[in-house]
C-alpha cells in the first residue's frame, strides 16, 4: 500500500490509486545530509535502506545543518514550491496579526510538511471533505491551526475562503482559535489540549485497519487511507501521547504517519529546560519506525524521501522527527518562545517579508500559487468518482458487507436495532446493572456494525467483551473487542478518532466511574467535538465495596452533569439498563457516561426502556390529582432503597410518589408539562436519595426538600457496612421524608 | 552517597550512615546468571561494572530461568530469609482470605524484594514512622499494600499490629483496600489508582535532592535519604508514570530507585494483549540507569547487587526491572489473572502451604522471623538519635539554615509569615488575578521556606516564577521554580510527593484552569491524602477569549465544589487575591485551586483577606436591617459586574446587596448565625453571576432566585464580544434583579 500517494511533479493521469509516484523510480543513493534515523539500536529493516533514493531536486535550496539557525530562502530562483510555501507563512504571519491573538510560530515552521503533505501526498476531496476513504489530517499542535486553516484554503475547501482567514479568531467564524471538526468541514478532529490529537489521530488509523481487515477483499481494497499527523514538544510531553503512542505501536498501524515537528521550543523557552528524554529512543521502544529529517525548513526532498519510506514501512507507525525552526523566516524572533504564541507586530511582519522576498499585500495569494493548488478540485473529485465505482462493483458483488460498511460510512443506523434490546420483569433475579450492560452490548454488537471498543484492563470487571468476536490486535485488526491496557486518557481519546473517523461507528470504552478523572480531558473533548461515543462506568459508588475511598466515586455524577453536552446516566436496573444503552446508541452526536453498579440490584416494577428517554419519570405512586404526600426521587442502586421506603410510607398512610432520575440532561429536555406530571411544583416535600455528593440536587429537591447523599469520601469495608455508616438508607429515607410532609 | 545502606548480613555496629556494607568488600566477578542490563545501548558508567562483585550466598537457593515458571523453594533447608518471606506472602495471602477480598498475586511475587528493602536495605524509625530523614518507600501498585502491609508489621510499626492484619479492608481499620498514608502511619502516599505511586515518589526524591542541595554543608550531610518504589505493568501504562518519570531522568534524581514487578501478568491477562513496547528501552530514553533482574522469585543476591549498582550510579534514577511470577507458590493460580485480585480460595491456600512447605496457622510469624525483625526498633530508634545529634550539631554552626529546615520538616510557619502579603485599594490600578497570584507569591518566597512550584510549560502565562530563585534543576537543585513541561498530571503528581515529603512543604503547581481536567487524578488524591497543595488555575472562563472553547473553563468550578475536602476559590481582585493565599498556605491538610483571571479586574470597595477567609461575605450594600431588595451574588470576575449592576439598581431606588462568594466551602463551615447575617433566609430575592456553569447555584439562590451562567460551551472570539453574546452582563442582572424582587 506504499505506492497510492499524488505527487506533484508528477500528478497520475489515470488518477489510479496504485499510480506509481515518481520517487520510486529513482535509484541513486541519498546525500548522507538526507535523513536518517537517528543512532538506531537495532538495524532498520532492509527495505528502509532499499527505499532511500536520491529525489531529483528541482531547484536550488540551501540546506542547514543546525536547526537553531535562522536560515532564510533565496528567492532569485524562487519555485511554485517555495512560493506555496511562503504563501502558508505569511496566511499564518497575517491572519495572527489581524487577529492581533494565535500562535504564528508553528505554521512558519511546519508550513514545509504542510504544503508536501497536502499538495503532494494526500488524497482528498476538497469539495466533499467526508469523502469516506480520504486521507486524514490530525494537527495534534493545534495551536498552529492557520496551518492547517491555509492549507484548507489552499486546496480548495469550501470552509475557509479568503474571508474566512480574515477572521481569525473572531466571533461566529469558520476559524477559531484551535481546530474544531464541529465548526469547519475538513477540521477532522478539535485539538487543542495538548496530547488529544495525535491520540485521536491513533483512533483514526485503528479505524481504517478495522475497516480495511473486515470489509476489503482480495479483488477490492475498498477501504485504503492513511493517517497523518503534526506533534510538537508539548503533545510529546503530555502521557496522553505516550499511552496512544504505545497502543500504536502494539497494534502495528502502519498507515499512520506523525510528524514530529521538532523546534526545541515550547511556551517557557528552550525545551532543554524541561524535556531531555531521546524521544527517538522512546518511540523505538514503543515499536515505530523512526526517521529523522535534519532540515525540515527547506529540505522538501528529505521530506518526500521520510514519507516515501515511512509509507513502506507497512507493519509499524512511523514517527518522521522533523528538525524546524519554529518562526522561520522572521529575523529577529525565529527559535525563540517570543515567536510562539503572539503575533509577530508589523514591524517583525515587515521585517519578514523582507526577509523571505515577500512583497504582497496580507492575505495574498499569488495567481501562479492558486492555479497551481487549483487542480485539487476536479483531482478530488475524480479520486471520489473512482471511490464511488469502484464500492458500486464492490456492492454488487459483496451485497452484505457492502451494507455495513455503508452504514458506518454513512451513520445510518440499521433497521429496528433496537428491538435487540432485552427487557425485564421484576422476576427475573436481582443483577448488577455491569452485568446488565454486558447482555445489552451482547445483544447490540450483531445489529450495529459500528459497535466496537474495549476497557482499559478491566474487561472482566467492566463486563465489556463481546462473546461473538475476539480481539482487534495487529494480526486479528478485523475483530472488535480493543483492549487499551491501562490507559484510561488514550482510550478515551482514541474512542473520539474512532467515532470522527465514521459516523456510524459507535465507539464505547470502559474503566471503573472513578477513573474518569483519569480521562476526562477526553471525555470533554467527546462532549465538545460532538463524538457520541459511549462510556461504560462501573463501580459506580461506595456500593465497589473494600477497593475504598480511592475507587469509590464521589462527586462523579455531578461532575458530569454540570458538563454540557454529554449524558449523565445511572440506570436502576435490567430495563433501565437496556433504555440507557438506546438513548447512548441513538446519541451519535452527544456522548454518554453510563454508570453502573458493581452489586446486584433488583428489576423495579415501573422502570421502562421508555422511562429512561425522558430523563425522569415515575416508578410508583399511590397518589392521586398529581398531589401526592411526598415524592421520593432516586438514581441507580439508590432507587431500589426509595422504593423500599415508599413501601413503608405507604404503609403508614402516606401518598408517595418514587421519581426515578435516570439522567438529568433528558429530564431537563422535557415539556414544562411533563416536568409538572413528575415533579408538581406544589409539592414540595421532596427527598432525594443517591450515593454521591449532593451538590447540585438542590435543584430538584427544592428549598423545602432533602438530599441524602455523601459529602466527604468513602471507606475501605463491605459495601453494606458503608452504606449504613453513610446513612444510605430505607431508614434514612423515611426519616426525612417525614421530616418534610 | 551510594555506601550507606545498612545490611542484614553485617548489621554496622556504629550505625553511622556511611558504614560500608559487606557488598562493598568483595570482589569476585558475579556468575553471569546475575543481573545484567537488557542490551544496552550505550556503555554503562565504568563505576556500574566496578560494583558488580560477587555477592556471598549464605544458604543454598534455587535459581529459576524462566519467570513464567513456577517454582517452590526446598524447606529443607530453608533459612530465615525464605522464612520472612514466606512470612510476607502468607501474612498476605491469610489477610485476602480472612477479607474475601484483595489482591494477594503481588504480595506473592514482590515478597522477596518487599524482604530485601525493608529488612536490608532500608534506614527508618518503625517507633517514629515520621523522622525526617528515613527512607521513603512507595507501594505505586497499590493493590498489593498486604506486602506493605506485613512489612510495616514485621518491622515493628505500631500502626499494622496483628489485629490489624485481620481487619484488612475492614470499616475503622488501619488497613484499608488501598495504601493511606491518612490511615496508616508508616504509609508514606495514598495509591491505587495507578501511576500516582510514581509520580509521587518522584516527588519525595525531587523533594530530597532540593533539601540537600539547599541544606547540607560540607561538614555536614543532613538531607541523605533514598526513595523506593514498586511499579507494577498497570502503572507502566499510565501516561502519568511517563510524564513523571521522562521529568526523573531530566532532573537526574538519582536517589530513586524503582523496582519494576515485571510479571507479565494485568487484570485482563497475559500484557501481551496490550503492552509490547520494551520498557527498559524507554526508561533508558527518558534518561534512568535500567537493571533488569531475572530472577525476583528466589534470586536475593541478584536483588541486592541490583540496589548495590542503583545506588552506584548517582546520577540518574534507576529502574530495576524484576521478572517475578505473580502469586509465586500457588500451584494452580501463579502466573494468571485469576491471582491478582481475588483471594485464592480456601483450597488453594492449602494447597499453597503445602507447595511452600508452610505448615503453620493463618497470620502465623515464626518466633524466629520475628526475633530477627525485632532489631530494626532499637536500630530504627538509634538511626534518629543519631540524626538527632547530627542536626543538634548543624544547628549550633548554621542557626538560620537549620531555622529554614526544621520548618520545612515539622510544618510550623514562620510567625507573621501572613504580614508578606500585599494588601490593596479601589485607586490601585486594574490588574488580572493571575498577575496578582505572582506578586503574592513572589511576596511570600522570602518567608515561607517550603514554598516551592512551577507550572507545566505556562510560567509566562500563569504567572508563577519566584523572582528572585532560579530553575530547579539537575545542576541546580536548591533552586525552588520547577519546571514541569506539559505534563499536567504527573505535575500534580509530584507536588502531592513534595507535600507528603516533609509537613512544612507547600507546593504549588499551574495551568490552565481548563486543563484540571489533565490532573483531575492527582487533585482527587491531593484531597483524599490531604496533601495541601496550591493548584494556581489561570484564564478562568471565557475571559480568556480567543482560545476558544477548548481552553474555556464552564464546568470546572462546579466540579470541584462538589470534590471532598478541596477549596476552590476565585478572587476577585488584589485583596482576594492575597485572602485566597492565605486561606490556601494556611490549609495544609487540605489543598486549593485558585481560580485566576486572563484579564484586568478592578479593586473593588469592600473587598478584604479576611472576607475570603468567611468564603462569602458582603462587599457592599446600602439596606438595612438584613433585609435588602436584593442580593447579587458573584464570584472572582464577574463580582465587578454585580457591584455595577447593584450601583444603578441602587439609583433606581433598590437596596441592594452585593456578595463575594469566593468560597463555597468555607462559607459552608461558618456558623448559622454569620451565614443568615449574609443571606438571610427572608430575602428571596436573589441573583447569581459566573462565567461558568450555573450548576449546584439553586443552593445559593433558592428557587426563587435567578442564577446567571453558561450552561454551554464557550466560543473563540475576544473576551469582551463572548461576554456579549453569552449574556454575562450588568444588563442582565439588572434585568434578572427587576424579575426577581
Amino acid at each position: 500500500m506504499a505506492a497510492s500517494s499524488l505527487s506533484l511533479s508528477h500528478p497520475p493521469t489515470g488518477l489510479s490509486p496504485t499510480t506509481t509516484t515518481r520517487h520510486h523510480t529513482t535509484t541513486q543513493t541519498p546525500p548522507s545530509s538526507f535523513f536518517s534515523p537517528p543512532k538506531p539500536t537495532s538495524t532498520p529493516p532492509s527495505h528502509t535502506l532499499t527505499h532511500r533514493r536520491r529525489l531529483p531536486t528541482a531547484h536550488r535550496r540551501r540546506i542547514i545543518s543546525s536547526a537553531a539557525a535562522v536560515e532564510t530562502l533565496h528567492n532569485t530562483d524562487t519555485t511554485i514550491v517555495d512560493k506555496s510555501v511562503n504563501t502558508i507563512r505569511f496566511l499564518a504571519i497575517d491572519a495572527v496579526e489581524k487577529a492581533n491573538s494565535g500562535h504564528p510560530g508553528l505554521p512558519m515552521g511546519c508550513a514545509p510538511m504542510g504544503h508536501i503533505l497536502f499538495d503532494e501526498i494526500m488524497r482528498y476531496n476538497p469539495k466533499n471533505p467526508y469523502w469516506f476513504n480520504r486521507d486524514r489530517f490530525v494537527l495534534s499542535a493545534g495551536h498552529g491551526c492557520m496551518l492547517h486553516y491555509a492549507l484548507l484554503h489552499l486546496a480548495g475547501y469550501d470552509s475557509v475562503k479568503d474571508g474566512d482567514l480574515k477572521q481569525f479568531r473572531q466571533w461566529g467564524s469558520k476559524t477559531p482559535g484551535h481546530p474544531e471538526n464541529f465548526e469547519t468541514p475538513g477540521i477532522e478532529v478539535t485539538t487543542g489540549p495538548l496530547g488529544q490529537g495525535i491520540a485521536n489521530a491513533v483512533g483514526l488509523a485503528l479505524a481504517e485497519k478495522h475497516l480495511a481487515a473486515r470489509f476489503n477483499k482480495p479483488d477490492a481494497e475498498i477501504v485504503d487511507h492513511y493517517t497523518y499527523c503534526i506533534i510538537g514538544d508539548g503533545c510529546q510531553m503530555e502521557g496522553i501521547a505516550n499511552e496512544a503512542c504505545s497502543l500504536a505501536g502494539h497494534w502495528g498501524l502502519g498507515k499512520l504517519i506523525a510528524f514530529y515537528d521538532d523546534n526545541h521550543i515550547s511556551i517557557d523557552g528552550d525545551t532543554e529546560i524541561a524535556f531531555t528524554e531521546s524521544v527517538e529512543k522512546r518511540f523505538e521502544a514503543l515499536g515505530w519506525h523512526v526517521i529523522w529529517v535534519k532540515n525540515g525548513n527547506t529540505g522538501y526532498d528529505e521530506i518526500r524521501a521520510a514519507i516515501e519510506e515511512a509509507k513502506s514501512v507497512t507493519d509499524r507507525p512511523t514517527l518522521i522527527k522533523v528538525t524546524t525552526t519554529i518562526g522561520f523566516g522572521s529575523p529577529n524572533k525565529a527559535n525563540s518562545y517570543s515567536v510562539h504564541g503572539a503575533a509577530l507586530g508589523a514591524k517583525e511582519v515587515d521585517a519578514t517579508r523582507q526577509n523571505l522576498g515577500w512583497p504582497h499585500e496580507p492575505f495574498h495569494v499569488p495567481e501562479d500559487v492558486k492555479k497551481h493548488w487549483s487542480r485539487h478540485t476536479p483531482e478530488g473529485a475524480a479520486l471520489e468518482a473512482e471511490w464511488n465505482a469502484k464500492f458500486a462493483a464492490y456492492e454488487k458483488k459483496y451485497a452484505e458487507d457492502a451494507a455495513e460498511l455503508k452504514s458506518i460510512a454513512d451513520g445510518v443506523l440499521p433497521a429496528g436495532w433496537e428491538k435487540a434490546l432485552p427487557t425485564y420483569t421484576p422476576e427475573i433475579p436481582a443483577d448488577a446493572t455491569r452485568n446488565l450492560s454486558q447482555a445489552c452490548l451482547n445483544a447490540l454488537a450483531p445489529v450495529l456494525p459500528g459497535l466496537i471498543g474495549g476497557s482499559a484492563d478491566l474487561a472482566s470487571s467492566n463486563m465489556t467483551l463481546m462473546k461473538m468476536f475476539g480481539d482487534f490486535q495487529k494480526k486479528t485488526p478485523e475483530e472488535r473487542n480493543v483492549r487499551f491496557g491501562v490507559r484510561e486518557h488514550g482510550m478515551g481519546a482514541i474512542c473520539n478518532g474512532i467515532a470522527h473517523h465514521s459516523p456510524g461507528f459507535i465507539p464505547y470504552c470502559a474503566t471503573f466511574f472513578v477513573f474518569t478523572d483519569y480521562m476526562r480531558g477526553a471525555m470533554r473533548i467527546s462532549a465538545l467535538s460532538e463524538a457520541g461515543v459511549i462510556y461504560v462506568m462501573t463501580h459506580d459508588s461506595i456500593g465497589l465495596g473494600e477497593d475504598g475511598p480511592t475507587h469509590q466515586p464521589i462527586e462523579h455524577l455531578a461532575s458530569f452533569r454540570a458538563m454540557p453536552n454529554i449524558l449523565m446516566l445511572r440506570p436502576a436496573d435490567g430495563n433501565e439498563t437496556a433504555g440507557a444503552y438506546k438513548v447512548a446508541v441513538e446519541s451519535r452526536k452527544r456522548p454518554s457516561v453510563l454508570a453502573l453498579s458493581r452489586q446486584k440490584l433488583p428489576n423495579l416494577p415501573g422502570t421502562s426502556i421508555e422511562g429512561v428517554a425522558k430523563g425522569g419519570y415515575t416508578i410508583s405512586d399511590n397518589s392521586t390529582g398529581n398531589n401526592p404526600d411526598v415524592i421520593l426521587i432516586g438514581t441507580g442502586s439508590e432507587l431500589e432503597i426509595a422504593e423500599k421506603a415508599a413501601d413503608e410510607l405507604r404503609k403508614d398512610g402516606k401518598t408517595v410518589r418514587v421519581v426515578s432520575f435516570v439522567s438529568w440532561e433528558l429530564f431537563d429536555e422535557q415539556s414544562d408539562e411533563y416536568k409538572e406530571s413528575v415533579l408538581p411544583a406544589n409539592v414540595t416535600a421532596r427527598v432525594s436519595i443517591e450515593a454521591g455528593t449532593t451538590f447540585g440536587w438542590e435543584k430538584i429537591v427544592g428549598s423545602k426538600g432533602k438530599a441524602i447523599g455523601i459529602d466527604k469520601f468513602g471507606a475501605s469495608a463491605p459495601a453494606g457496612k458503608i452504606y449504613k455508616e453513610y446513612g444510605i438508607t430505607k431508614e434514612a429515607v423515611i426519616a426525612a421524608a417525614n421530616e418534610v410532609c
